[in-house]
């Protein structure tokens, strides 16, 4: 093929480079990124360039360059004056994930501050704004003077990102979302890493799912993004590690948005399903460690620590932690045992799909979501049923949603005569 | 990775098929080259469709179907009225590459019609009609009924193809042109062959050229290029072959527009260099094989007969082959041979750089072409040089451009004391 002739335009040069497997330099990817955002740069050449990106990847100096750059696209938080050590935590979503809820506040117990810039829901994995929101008169959109208030007050903070805050990481996602580039393991790493070293925190866990519900369906791809993303932090100087946690079945037994917000007080007044504490535990633990905080997040959960922080944050969000919260108009009992036996199988893809078709996650951005749907797992994988008892119970506001939520059912359960292998839902930490 | 969760929209989901290794059904490329003229496939998702296509290629049901519909997307000529058989050549491109002044009119001069829809030049190989429009008065602009018009009467007509053949091809090649989705052989193959078979001819003769000047430098590029090609014509039922044409060195002596008219005219006249009519005497032999014609065009070429035509042809189209074309302003012998011997090398590539430099060729599409200006070859290789000797002539109305044109002919020749290797200018053939 022939060279370009004089001095081409340069993104086509850049694209055919990337194209062709040579990698790019800091300086064009600098560049690169500025332009796009400037608008010198196009849409269809950067879609063209993201998906030369998911074929031959970035390697570790194009994948610091490329989060640096969308780092430097926005503003930087400083929270150097919250006084104490700063950790915070990433998930890449699951089904029944309210990890978030019962884990901020229990590491401010602990002592660290967690500055938690979260987002919404987009298809089957639920959001962490959305469920906080079914909580009457809780905002999730807080100025960056407030968020620090709440952070210096409180110790914990869950709050929407900033529009200032890595916008070329904004507008770059949103051109993935339709152009089929989501799923490229460098992009996926310097998406989440630019928002969260953008937020300013000192030390950062990183949740990556792995299994039915997840994102990552494989262990090596879970793997292979973790290490990308603690590298990624370690380049930055964010001291940061990663759990492989299990996502086959949802965590705990409510999906949803309000019924997940219930779980989450029940589990930090002590009551909390085993999964879903023992995850939680684990990531707390991680943090802690990362923060240097020597502290016993069981002991914090057991005495009411955790609860009041979470409270507190509540409070200082405007929101109402007493204030009853939304339940859904319909409720129907599904998928009844076939035999008696051991529960085996309780599909989190198929309930998390459910979930959303009931209303309790959004299709596209603009749309809203009903609090009060969602699915309840009456029973979980390695629990006895009965013959023709219901697994699930599907919970809705509109009455024509359970023929659809129904219909991604079908096979979610296995029953069986033996109960499945005992496995811990922590799979592996992943370290530089 | 999770599947899409309802409907999701069909563009992103047919992205990530292509992207995945997954074949597209004849249905959806339909769907999606329809839509894309309909503006419900956006430009950023287009491209990175021809992102993934640059990866996994086409198979040979994807570029049917991909072809049919670009044809589809427009009109189709008919030009069964002519009264002769139709046939046509294709050329992917070279410097010095005047053939089609020469076998249009040769060939119609053998019994056959030539409805040859040309291009423009962008970047260093000339475009057909630049050149021809370096005769005063002459026009590429034909409306479909003053083209079968001058067809009918000469047997040849060399224009510009109008804006209802082939649109999404028009669309698609300028967003390939800015994306750097340019070089995938299936996507060339699908352009060319749309045109060609939309411009309604019988058979199609493609000249694929191989080497430093041409487009597909390597000859099992240009080899699979021309059986893709030669495939889709045979499947749309356009009698199809190739040949492979030798591209190192310019056609003839002359590069530009003017001048290239010029020894068009002295090669009807019979005063052709060897290169030039071995190449135009092969491709006339082949279209008149498969238009069925049992005629000789050496003997036309000889006699007068396709000088005639062309005449004939230049009158038609407005034009006065009489007037004196234009001359450069300035001109500047250059590269001096380095000592006295055999002319080894002689670069096509360099040669068409710095004609295009000169003004010959254009750097945008809108820019306009100096019809003066160009390039001389005062030897070939093969050739005795004498130490000194200057083995090209710059020429251009811009005194100023001389300095930027000298320089893309850095290395373009070598002297040795041994004469190449002779070699013919037509590789191959290729057939179904």
């Amino acid at each position: 093929m022939a060279e370009p002739l004089v001095t081409a335009p340069d993104t086509v040069h850049l694209i055919r480079a990337k194209r062709d497997g040579q990698p790019l330099t800091e300086a064009q990817i600098g560049w690169l990124i500025e332009a796009y955002l400037g608008g010198e740069v196009a849409d269809e050449q950067m879609s063209a360039l993201l998906m030369a990106i998911y074929f031959h990847g970035l390697d570790q100096t194009e994948l610091r360059a490329w989060t640096s750059a969308m780092i430097d696209s926005g503003e930087r938080l400083e929270l150097a004056g919250v006084g104490r050590p700063t950790v915070d935590k990433h998930s890449t979503g699951g089904v029944g994930d309210k990890v978030s809820l019962v884990l901020a506040p229990l590491v401010a117990a602990c002592g660290a501050a967690v500055p938690q810039l979260s987002g919404r829901g987009l298809g089957h994995t639920g959001g962490t704004l959305d469920k906080l929101e079914a909580i009457p008169g809780w905002r999730a959109l807080l100025s960056p003077a407030e968020m620090l208030a709440v952070l210096r007050e409180v110790g914990c903070v869950i709050c929407a990102a900033g529009p200032g805050l890595a916008p070329a990481d904004r507008r770059l996602y949103a051109l993935r979302d339709v152009t089929g580039t989501v799923e490229s393991i460098p992009l996926i790493a310097s998406s989440i890493m630019s928002k969260k070293i953008a937020e300013g925190t000192a030390a950062l866990v990183l949740d990556v799912k792995v299994g039915s519900g997840a994102f990552m369906r494989a262990e090596t791809d879970a793997r292979l993004l973790a290490q990308t993303m603690v590298t990624i932090g370690a380049e930055e100087g964010v001291a940061t590690s990663a759990l492989l946690t299990r996502m086959d079945t949802p965590l705990g037994r409510a999906v949803g948005n309000a019924v997940e917000v219930e779980e989450a007080v029940a589990t930090l007044r002590g009551e909390g399903p085993a999964d879903l504490v023992a995850v939680t535990l684990a990531l707390a633990r991680e943090m802690l460690r990362l923060a240097g905080l020597d502290a016993d997040p069981a002991a914090a959960l057991a005495d009411g620590r955790a609860l009041a922080a979470y409270r507190a944050m509540i409070t200082a969000q405007g929101g109402d932690p007493d204030a009853p919260l939304p339940v859904a108009a319909h409720s129907r009992p599904i998928l009844n045992a076939p035999a008696s036996g051991w529960l085996r199988k309780l599909d989190a893809y198929a309930v998390g799909v459910a979930a959303w078709r009931l209303g309790a996650g959004r299709a596209l951005k603009e749309h809203p979501v009903n609090p009060a749907a969602g699915v309840l797992c009456l029973a979980k994988p390695g629990e006895w049923v009965e013959r023709g008892q219901p697994v699930l119970e599907l919970r809705t506001d509109d009455e024509s949603r359970f023929t659809r939520a129904a219909e991604a059912l079908t096979g979610a359960i296995e029953v069986g005569a033996e109960p499945p292998a005992a496995s811990s839902p922590i799979i592996d930490r992943v370290n530089l």
